[in-house]
């Protein structure tokens, strides 16, 4: 880690925060602490007080207590792959860094359970069970470097969710330190209907704004025996979108079910694993199905006439693993490809029922139009959840705002659609705004009660997830602020 | 309804209610009150204050809000099946039955969701789309009376939701009456990783403490193309338990993994759809695989080996689908059959990891010996959820407490042996204080904190759920009283 000599200070916060965790395991110099100032979200940045990293969760508890009793405001963060800004210092929070909280503490095969700490990188997991036959399936396109404890601060999905779920289907319980560093154990280790109310389901996709995970118990899956993988092109999106629907209609559950649209594909085939996919196609399905063997090709076959009926220009299925990897490899490189083709992009995150796709599309490509901003598409098609891509140059004057607002009018039309704001990136400081085209006030309102119970004096990670308050919810506040003093 | 005439009465609370509902929609007098003292846990009762049958979901919030108002206990009732006593107006409440709220509101069979009214019975659900080729997964054995409001209470699970999941799974949108009697939409639409809280979940199974429910928009899903069911004779319970593990090892999801035990076998046989079953086999296996046609064969004949492999002393497939129907009804008669072979009998409802079958079992055993009561069990295997039946006769003086010691002793087994204390018939009144087995009183305390934020003035469905406060709590509210005076 690269950190600037010495620990002298007259910050009396800091000597106390570096004697909990120890001298080495603080960062409070500004050259040290300027790439935590964002995370994925680059277009805000906000200066830390330090980054702490705890090494086990009495630190963790210690730290949060010390925070509390001496009002600091403080945020936890895994490995800063977030997209919508849920780990930026808004308030110059000191920093609890988990990433030094990364071991694999148990794996039990028998009842399909591991636990892990909140460091834990997400692709570990599976590489570390693979060879018995076991897997985790939550699979966020960064997840060779994302923390397990970041994915349950998401919720975050993935391609192969819309069979197995996301996160919060994986969780099976959690050890959390509550803002005022009480450590709590929570979870129902997979019962189907635990008893008490459901804070699992409450802390999982929280974004950080409820309590520090320390530890947790995921459900592992086994390997599945088969698994054949489609890769279609249409001339058409429209005719795409139809054979999503029809493959849909059919029963058949895809493990993936994936969509890019023509400048979607131009990023990735300028990327770094291009796979030839033609570049004057319109839209391309990557469809995979996983199970037993005995009956996987019949389903592939289902999807192959699907496909023909639908004018497919051409599909073909992966001859081998190799090609298989190739294909998600490139399909992976998705949001980052775009810098191989624009300045600075901006992802966006909508969800829509599934048949409002044409619709919704269209409405993105008028958006397009009225900004002057091109903007690609990949969508985890099957569940109907949107990324819109939104390609900006930065340094032109007027182009980010641009951005933001195209972004913001493509999340207008999929709540218009019936639709959501998010589908796996969570809302962070990106869209509390725009929380307002799903919920109204008082549905707000009983969720900040919910943070006031677990968070109290809103010391942890504050001014995410939520619009700012309305003047009833500041009239609380300013009264509450005159209580205090 | 069998209902005393005249609204004759000195009651002011009765006249607004009824002014309220409308004058035949209230009961008061006593004798129209005696069958809501209760419900299908039938070893307490309480006399309630009224019963009223609001027509929407503004005359619920009325009722509401009157009995806010006035400092009126009140609780909501479905089809009053539910085994843990979640209805029972300990405090003398308000019931608000919502058994006239049975409408089907709409189906969306395009977007694979159904609205419906919290009194509309489960299995009408499927019965009304079925002819299109849909159904509605939950199926609680009570599925053809109970409602599915009531199975949003206490998250239903069935033996169909190994494979599919509880209601939780299936459930969208709630439109929801706070205890205040304010209206509100809560849910995701089915969005993976929906934005904010997730309320959704913390309604779904919060056991009517929460919140009236009034609307529900429900996930449908398409008929599975086929499914074949199995039934296995053992003559040893470890020989059955281990076919279990094996079939999962093996990567089989079954829609449903269902095992009874020798006494329970005795039930079914003397209840109402006897199939047959030989009386001197010590377990039984009830499998159901359903799915795309192409590979079911291979899985069936999959669960055949398994089963040769660990001494099945026979195994059939069901040959039609009257053969499969008459398996599902007589597995479904199994609580009530136990009224067949004994005076009384009390259901329990853990979990456990499913490795630890054996050992639960054995302890199972221990405790009906040390009881001198038999004890059934009936269970659905694939996810742990067992329901050991305790057979008692409340005649004989000390034999009801004899059966409640028992059933705790059951739940203090599934808690040391790693599990849970219910998997799907809720805590209510029941299992109050064998919470304390799975939650320590800081998280206890946690969940009650949440229950204020919902339900503040604590008149709504007061009582159920959590233990009786510890000596904290109770200064807390003494305190709270003392200052409300």
């Amino acid at each position: 880690m690269l950190r600037k000599k010495g620990l002298k200070t007259n910050d009396k916060h800091i000597k106390k925060l570096a004697a909990i965790v120890g001298p080495k395991e603080i960062l409070f110099h500004k050259e040290d602490l300027i790439s935590y100032e964002s995370d994925g979200f680059t277009i805000h940045s906000h200066m830390p007080k330090a980054v702490v990293f705890p090494k086990n969760t009495e630190e963790v508890a210690e730290v949060v207590k010390y925070c509390a009793d001496n009002d600091l405001s403080f945020l936890a963060r895994g490995a800063g792959t977030g997209l919508s800004g849920g780990a930026i210092p808004l308030n110059g929070e000191v920093i609890i860094s988990l990433v030094k909280m990364k071991r694999l503490l148990s794996v039990d095969l028998e009842n399909r359970r591991a636990v892990v700490e909140p460091g834990y990188v997400n692709l570990k997991l599976t590489n570390s069970i693979s060879d018995k036959g076991y897997y985790y399936a939550p699979d966020p396109s960064s997840q060779y470097c994302c923390t397990i404890g970041g994915n349950v601060a998401e919720n975050a999905g993935g391609a192969h969710c819309l069979k197995y779920g996301v996160t919060t289907n994986h969780i099976l319980g959690l050890e959390v330190v509550s803002p005022t560093g009480e450590i709590m154990e929570i979870g129902h280790d997979g019962i189907p209907d635990a008893p008490g109310y459901d804070l699992l389901g409450i802390l999982t996709g929280s974004e950080g704004t409820l309590g520090i995970v320390t530890k947790i118990t995921v459900r592992i899956l086994k390997n599945p025996e088969e698994k054949q993988t489609v890769l279609a092109y249409f001339d058409d999106v429209a005719d795409g979108s139809q054979a999503v629907s029809d493959i849909v209609s059919a029963g058949i559950v895809p493990a993936a079910l994936e969509m890019m649209d023509k400048i979607a594909i131009e990023g990735v085939e300028s990327a770094a694993f291009p796979v030839g996919h033609p570049k004057d196609i319109e839209a391309l399905l990557l469809i995979e199905v996983d199970g037993i063997s005995a009956g996987i090709d019949e389903q592939i076959n289902e999807i192959l006439d699907v496909c023909k009926k639908r004018n497919v220009r051409s599909v073909k299925v992966a001859q081998d693993d190799d090609e298989r990897a190739n294909w998600w490899a490139n399909r992976k490189t998705g949001f980052g490809a775009m810098g191989a083709i624009s300045p600075d992009y901006l992802v966006q995150d909508g969800v829509i029922p599934r048949s409002t796709l044409p619709e919704v599309l269209k409405r993105i490509g008028d958006i397009s139009k009225e900004s002057g901003l091109r903007i690609a598409n990949i969508f985890h098609a099957g569940d109907g959840n949107l990324h819109p891509l939104i390609l900006f140059d930065s340094r032109i004057p007027g182009q980010t705002d641009k951005a933001l607002e195209a972004g913001s009018a493509c999340l207008q039309a999929c709540a218009d659609a019936g639709g959501s704001i998010t589908g796996e990136h969570g809302v962070g400081i990106e869209k509390r705004e725009e929380m307002r085209f799903v919920f109204s006030d008082k549905e707000i309102e009983a969720q900040t009660d919910i943070r006031e119970v677990f968070n109290p004096h809103y010391l942890l990670n504050a001014g995410k997830l939520f619009p700012s308050p309305g003047r009833c919810a500041e009239v609380k506040n300013e009264l509450k602020a005159e209580a205090a003093e």
